[in-house]
């Protein structure tokens, strides 16, 4: 490897996620048990108990993509929204969504190449093409625009060796989403190029706050046709279900296809058997609607907790409240300066056991989103109900000592 | 990437495994279900029943390192073996051996290193280093002398930026072992330039035919103690639950560790709970050592009815036999010529249902190993004895054809 930056969000949660009583560092929804899983069932419903054949089955490697039946349930997924679904077949398994994010990088990139990449995000998405040796531009959005996308601006970052162009929809940490006609400007200025797309749809569907017929809810972009797209998603954010470790790259190329599955041989042989059997159990009518109406209904009134506090200390926090996904990302000021986001989370764990993600660190390279914490609101609401509250008394405390 | 190359064994197998009636490309014990291991435990045995809790619990990421208990059973097969067992917090889980060999290549080689890996082995362990960019040397195992290798030549390729020496004890393909002074001798050599040894241990402890008494049989290469040694293993060949997704890594070395968990942080977040759990539950005794015990008896019986077959044909089949691992090397000759293994094994295949894994295709990059086939006798007795009976037939039928 030519360099790996440190992980920060990782190590945070790492080092300061076991001590913390209220962990808003989290960034999914409230995680329910198989039993649970299995309750989401309706009385006609065939497949009630997915153990009694799962547990007499033989603990073989199992088939080298991921199960049929999986796929085709993630397949389902796409097709719902519009015509252009992938097919089973086009659709790979990973254990989670980051080896999903890894995988279509490490395949797809290599040291000659030029990668352009939405900022802010995940820090894996900028650092994986860094890591191997590839130029990144960052294509930023803009804070003061509620983290809007500027298409001439990625136009004015393409370069002749440009190989990808990274998105990432809905957005983590802003929560907020790339309007469906952004998406389609992108992937047009991706197909005149010949520019491959990555986009990273960990936290799709979760749309807690865009109407199903407001036009400019995103679909998957897999659903424009181009066929030089990857998606990569998960089961961990928006199902509930994060410790079944399944996540999944689709693309319309056999091509692209091919050398994700020569370059996911290098990583792993197969998923866990049971993992990818409980997951195409949960992706499956009726567990599938009902746990995304669950986890709808959970996080908007979880947000609006979220939003009462904000209301409240106007002053001193400030958002662009997200529209999707159960993460925010706050904008903490003192004297209309941000405060030191590190420091304030440190504090505040200490004092309060409240677990917060400082965006200067994990998003900003130490550099860019000072002041800002990422807040996770996917939990279950008495949590953060209490969570919330011990924060309100760490900032009341806070903010009445004198400017130092 | 620099370049990845096609991983051979794995495109064979899913090219042709799904077509085979008679899979010897297998290369692990035969499969067990989850109501098998839990048959496994005995009256007295207060896990006896890994699910009730399991069902109930909250399908979060769970611990980012993987549990403490599965860890401490780790620790504790070291910890049988030899006092210088690495502790449970020097234990890393991954989903498989594969992405723990992937990881610590990642993790610590650069372009500007050289490699020297243990040969003929699994491709993995020389095609990744040398797709990070890193030059590669293969140390090669002789041929003639069962596959002895030879220290002397291994001091040979040691150059002033030799970063790693990858080793593969016990061997895939060949299962042959490592003994414990040659071993001895590795150490010292990497101790005395400083290099890293990373050791894919992935069949450790399947040692069916070296006996415990033998001053030679290999213990697990921490056991020496050198600290800059990392060891790679997994629940899949050794322990029948290749569908349980666990493996690990393991070094003496916090440094090297934190190294790992960075690189690992930009794969996945945690591995399966399920398996995690699972895992930890099969290796903790009484399940541990009936596993073993049931699978070492199963490997020797089944090694006897591959030994009878290649000794009623001398001229055509010979072997360096396995000690370990439940697979083997067999050079296939006609009138002392190597025939085309790719050939051999696509015919085979065609006309009686047999899959091997083609040697010179797989494990010599086209050039080497012409003649071999790589043959899995892991699988239930009566299933290898028909396979056995198709590939002989087959071995008649064709030296019965005169050559072309």
């Amino acid at each position: 490897m030519v360099k790996i930056e440190t992980f920060e969000i990782d190590r945070w949660i790492m080092t300061h996620g076991p001590r913390a009583k209220h962990n808003l560092a989290s960034s999914y929804c409230a995680s329910i048990s198989v039993n649970e899983l299995s309750s989401l069932s309706t009385a006609d419903d065939g497949d009630k108990d997915p153990w009694t054949s799962l547990l007499a089955t033989p603990m073989n490697y199992g088939p080298l993509k991921g199960s049929e039946a999986l796929r085709q349930n993630i397949s389902n997924l796409y097709s719902k929204e519009s015509p252009g679904a992938p097919a089973a077949d086009n659709i790979l398994i990973t254990p989670g969504g980051s080896l999903a994010n890894f995988i279509a990088v490490y395949a797809l990139v290599g040291p000659a190449d030029h990668v352009i990449v939405q900022y802010p995000t995940y820090q894996q998405l900028y650092a994986l093409p860094a890591g191997v040796g590839a130029e990144v531009s960052l294509w930023k959005a803009k804070e003061d625009e509620g983290w809007a996308l500027d298409v001439d601006e990625l136009k004015g970052l393409v370069r002749p060796n440009t190989k990808m162009i990274i998105l990432n929809n809905p957005v983590n940490p802003t929560g907020t989403a790339i309007p469906k006609s952004k998406l389609a400007a992108i992937v047009a200025l991706a197909t005149h190029h010949s520019i491959t797309i990555l986009c990273d749809e960990i936290y799709y569907p979760l749309f807690h706050s865009i109407p199903t017929t407001d036009p400019e809810r995103p679909p998957s972009i897999l659903s424009f046709g181009y066929k030089n797209v990857i998606v990569t998603s998960t089961l961990s954010k928006a199902y509930s279900l994060a410790g079944i470790r399944i996540g999944w790259l689709a693309s319309h190329d056999p091509t692209i296809l091919d050398l994700c599955i020569n370059a996911r041989a290098y990583a792993l042989i197969t998923v866990s058997q049971l993992d990818d059997q409980l997951a195409a159990f949960a992706l499956s009518p009726p567990r599938l609607d009902t746990l995304i109406a669950k986890n709808i209904t959970l996080v908007r009134r979880n947000l609006a907790l979220v939003q009462e506090l904000i209301d409240r200390h106007p002053s001193i926090c400030q958002w662009t409240p997200p529209v999707a996904t159960p993460i925010g990302f706050i904008k903490l000021t003192r004297s209309g300066r941000p405060v030191d986001d590190v420091d304030f989370c440190i504090r505040l764990l200490r004092e309060k056991s409240v677990l917060l993600v400082p965006g200067s660190k994990c998003y900003g390279n130490g550099v860019e989103f000072k002041g800002y914490v990422r807040l996770g609101f996917g939990c279950q609401t008495e949590q953060l109900r209490e969570a919330l509250q011990a924060l309100e008394r760490f900032l009341e405390e806070e903010y009445a000592l004198p400017v130092l």
